[in-house]
């Protein structure tokens, strides 16, 4: 869509003036920078055959990773997809941390929704916010986020043959009194926006007269709660921006400024290798961020903020800003949802790994508002056992066994990571071992009872996937590229046999891919943690994570900004306007 | 004070990367990018010295052009500093339109106002409004704009030797009922960026779902009220804005789109040359935005706006934004100020020619708050004579006359504007005419009469300067070399001898020299009048106008930034993501 939008402008210009295709030719030899559009969407055009059927409506709730991915990389015009959020953009959200100091600015990490969407896919963006789902009538019903006149908001009703369930999770504040009020939460662009203009505030109030040294400790004592990915970040970044920059601006208040973060574990970044976590940590001690462990907070009014230590005692300590956050909640509108189909005791909605909700037809849900329900394969053992017998004898031969097995695999993702972890070969292993371990024979037929002693263990590789945008974006992709092949697989399925039922699965199930991750901690050095437990810390891993992220951009005009952004703040530094 | 930020993150970043500076070489070389550097404001060191006495306090009241230009002069270490506003950054006004539709963002057009001061003056900055002058006691009352803690505000007073205020003015609403409550006015940088949010929010509310095409009109119908630069460039960007980015976007809001542009006098733009403003109501007609001349708007309410034509009748339009741009008036600080000192019936604080406040001592005044109040030729001229007539004999004669004549020149300008406006070359033509029009002989002497005679009608040519940012920044420039060499010129006066006193005043009076003006009028055209009344239209003024504004920016970053906005919005278009 863009690229044309780029062209006639271009074309406009060497119309107007003939003299600019030199420049032009000059600055792309030196420069290169034009070459960037060789990427960009491709745009189909429609054939032009307006198929007689009606399309499938497919609803989609939210456009962050999910949403965002699904539209990407959703390519079948038989759809109209109609896209409902309160944001018309997607965020790239890794980035929030550095927009709280300024290092990348807001807008370079949005890109507006309806530029995601392919173009032969009609999409049409209401911004709204849904708060109550109706499966029964298969309808949505939303609200404006902002009143069509002054009077009131607006209320509005959208069918779906198909509905798309991506609308991420919120912050949680664990019920603790006074978060809600005076916290800051990262998790939209709105949030860092206001976290950046609320520290250029504590500068600007500690710099008033009429203060004493204690108050004005006060307003420059940042506390970040949660010593996850985005609690350091934020941490490291807000250290950066105060030392690297503000200290020049505001010199008085360089002496007055504290940061501490609080975690009610005994570690920040457990989800990372210790090595990660101990160079962290003793990072944050030389740079003086206060790492405070082991510290749950218990309550928080407008000055001080109380936590409680392992052993019982309640510490309180006035503050400037706190920034909260310490991990996720469900939104109503889900809550609700999960009521109504008899879910309500749950975190995040219920999906089984098609990533359809359970207990409901076509209505899909992803990202960090649901989670999979991964089968086990000790609920399906007899029917598995039965559907491999093909002959009805009671036991399997290693033939029959071998032949199911793939499509176990497929089924029941856990029997591989289980023999990964125990550095088994194949499936041979495990069987051969349950057999040594039962000290029955080495017959070459199994009974189910062995069976079930061989794969007895293999549930306890079950596990939630971390609630990510890697994670959601994957998923997104995943289910975009079942809808376009739902046709298709329907008459060829591609998925492993069902197990409990006849012929085989459509599509195969979803399956995680994890990438890696980064931790940056301040002063040009990131730690990261690759797959394979591969572990890098310092300026080498802060280069690896520039390019990281600026490779995931989802437009080239973002990428262009956030690299532009970065080579911005090395040269000028970071901006302390108060806009 | 930059530079050296810069310089510190380099050596860091070769320290740790050697292979850096071949790259740094390489870019420096084809993409001069790094000369950026090179005029920078020098920084002085102090000598170390400290002087014994007490350093004078100057306290200045805002941040805008007037008050940046000043800091930005300003090179005396004699004088300590004290700025007091609001806004902790100086912001580049005539951008404000194109922030409106991010053809420029919010960002580039802000420095912050400890980076404009020069290093070798000690300057501080509150971030507060002041809402009290009190010149018998020398202090201003200041409250800051947010509460210090959550109860209430905090307010403190600040002593001062010299005040230079340079508050600016607000929007005038005319007192017109419900302008104040609906519309959007375009002062500042948050003025900018609600107007942007406001326009992607109509169209975001026209595409929800469950309206008639009626209601999705009034809401994409856009009304800018006055014809000024401001009003006509905002109506032009947000033509440019829909027509080459939105419509794209929102491909059903196409012909539902309006912009009207309200004007209660005859023409647009009554400032500039005649052609124009024929030129940029022709092209308005041509790009569809309906140019109602002659309309005085009476009322305003939530969905509709009320306004007169000449002929009387009053017409109501249905409206979905309104952005009223018509003029400027008194801030209350002012106004207050004003009636202590009994100018209770002005629009601006009068200052004499030297921008002091007229009836204080030590205060100053420049910029849209201050206006100059010429002292006229005719209300001297007994004391003019008296002067001149050095010999006392009731006559003047020629080589008397000439020796007074070019203090005169200097203390009065409106008399070489006068024998400008006339074609003479000097003051013996002027004399000449004035003996021969009363019939006089053509005697080498003048009396008193035939003087007043002469300069009769010279007063004609004292005009009130316009409420622009160059003025501003002129008065600015000009005040603080006046501090800078305040002690010099004490001993050594080098302005005009004092007519109605002894002796010279100190310094020369301001002088304003108008270098031109711009109205772009979209669609990449422009038009400019330049000194001499240099017209210019089109593509060609549009270059100039990215030159002129590009060099006009406070400091490199933000020229840097502009720039590479024009880029991107060239390159990707303006962005739409409502944030």
């Amino acid at each position: 869509m863009r690229p044309f939008a780029f062209f006639e402008r271009l074309s406009k210009a060497f119309h107007d003036y003939p003299s600019l295709s030199k420049i032009l030719v000059v600055s792309t030899i030196s420069g290169g920078g034009l070459i960037v559009y060789s990427e960009a969407n491709p745009s189909y055009s429609n054939n032009g055959v307006e198929t007689k059927t009606r399309k499938k409506k497919v609803v989609l709730l939210g456009t962050g990773w999910a949403g965002a991915s699904f539209l990407k990389t959703l390519n079948n015009s038989s759809y109209e997809v109609q896209v409902i959020s309160p944001r018309n953009y997607f965020a790239f959200t890794p980035l929030l941390p550095s927009v709280t100091c300024g290092t990348v600015e807001a807008r370079s990490v949005v890109e507006p929704i309806r530029n995601i969407a392919r173009k032969n896919v009609e999409m049409s963006f209401l911004e709204a916010e849904c708060f109550k789902i109706d499966p029964g009538s298969k309808k949505v019903y939303c609200r404006s986020k902002q009143g069509v006149n002054s009077k009131g908001k607006k209320e509005f009703d959208v069918d779906y043959d198909y509905l798309v369930i991506a609308t991420g999770a919120q912050s949680n504040t664990f019920n603790i009194p006074g978060v809600e009020e005076n916290c800051h939460f990262l998790k939209e662009v709105e949030d860092a926006q206001r976290i950046r203009s609320t520290v250029i505030d504590s500068f600007e109030k500690a710099s008033l007269p009429g203060l004493n040294e204690q108050e004005r400790k006060r307003m420059l004592h940042f506390v970040v709660v949660g010593g996850g990915p985005t609690g350091v970040e934020f941490a490291s970044e807000l250290h950066d921006f105060v030392n690297e920059d503000l200290v020049k601006l505001y010199p008085k208040a360089k002496n007055l400024v504290q940061i501490t973060l609080l975690e009610a574990a005994d570690h920040i970044l457990t989800m990372f290798d210790k090595r990660i976590t101990e160079f962290a940590e003793e990072k944050f001690t030389r740079d003086g961020i206060d790492v405070k462990l082991g510290s749950m907070v218990v309550k928080v009014n407008d000055k001080e903020i109380s936590a409680k230590t392992k052993a019982g005692e309640v510490s309180t300590i006035p503050y400037g800003m706190i920034v909260w956050s310490t991990g996720i909640g469900t939104r109503p509108v889900i809550k609700d949802f999960m009521k109504q189909i008899g879910q309500g005791n749950r975190r995040a909605l219920a999906t089984d790994e098609w990533l359809r909700v359970e207990g409901c037809d076509n209505i899909y849900a992803l990202g960090d508002c649901a989670t999979i329900n991964q089968r086990k394969v000790m609920e399906d053992i007899a029917a598995i056992f039965k559907k491999a017998d093909k002959e009805n004898s009671g036991t399997l031969t290693m033939k029959e066994f071998h032949e199911v097995m793939s499509d176990i695999c497929d089924r029941y993702p856990q029997v591989e990571l289980y023999l990964k972890s125990k550095g088994m070969h194949g499936i041979t292993d495990l069987l051969k071992q349950a057999q040594a371990e039962n000290g029955s024979n080495k017959s070459v037929e199994l009974d189910i009872e062995e069976l079930k002693s061989a794969l007895c263990q293999v549930d306890s590789q079950v596990k939630l996937l971390p609630a990510t945008g890697q994670v959601a974006a994957q998923q997104g992709t995943y289910l975009a590229k079942c809808f376009d092949r739902m046709e298709v697989c329907e008459k060829n399925p591609e998925g492993p046999i069902r197990i409990r039922g006849e012929g085989r699965h459509r599509f195969r199930p979803f399956r995680y891919r994890h990438l890696g991750q980064f931790a940056p901690l301040g002063g040009e050095q990131t730690a990261a943690q690759l797959p394979g437990d591969w572990v890098s810390i310092g300026h080498s891993s802060q280069w690896l994570w520039y390019s990281v992220y600026a490779s995931k951009q989802v437009s080239w005009r973002t990428r262009v900004l956030v690299v532009s952004d970065w080579m911005r703040r090395f040269i000028f530094g970071r901006d302390s306007s108060r806009i």
